[in-house]
């Protein structure tokens, strides 16, 4: 049977940045925490959309010819293919719900790219 | 463009039980909110997992030999297939992540069975 995931706890137990640790799965979705401060890379997603629901802070995703900010309790689908950027002034935790397989970085790659299916 | 989502404003827009209000849609899964306080019906759903999130209050999940309790900021994957019962002593609100289509009361019917694709 699966565990109940407590999100306060699963966040204790790592610190690093941009870095997302799946904590459960549902189908062929993730549910991932993540922590960031600072500004990722511009990416997109040719195949899905990507859900982010804020827990703690507030976050910022720029599009190309708009920007929306996010506060704890609020939640964003970035369409699928759709060119983005996120960034943090201070430390930010949000969940994230995308198809497992999901790289962070999308298209564009680099040395944000995180290891997937890193369980916490 | 897809609008920011506030889970807590959201919340104000319905009052009535165990009928969930699409607030966002990612691919073909749907998120819903939903509030409810007594018993559901045992039921399950054959071709697909479901997760709750717990928003405000807590909720019980029993299976056929077990039942979990989860609380405030706790999330849960009921496996597909797997017969289950939902219930809250005091009035409950949870995020629902499933499949577009997915029946609340799955393969149960009856009295309880929600209309889909409510938007709030």
């Amino acid at each position: 049977m699966p565990q109940v995931v407590n999100l306060a706890e699963k966040l204790t137990k790592f610190q690093d940045h941009w870095a997302p640790r799946v904590i459960a799965q549902m189908n062929d979705y993730q549910f991932k925490l993540v922590k960031f401060q600072g500004e990722f890379v511009w990416h997109s997603h040719a195949s899905t959309d990507e859900v982010f629901l804020v827990l703690a802070g507030e976050m910022e995703i720029s599009f190309r010819h708009e920007t929306i900010t996010l506060s704890a309790g609020e939640l964003y689908v970035v369409p699928k293919g759709r060119e983005h950027i996120t960034r943090a002034t201070h430390e930010c935790h949000a969940l994230l719900v995308e198809p497992q397989g999901t790289v962070n970085t999308g298209d564009a790659g680099g040395q944000l790219t995180a290891q997937n299916d890193v369980w916490v």
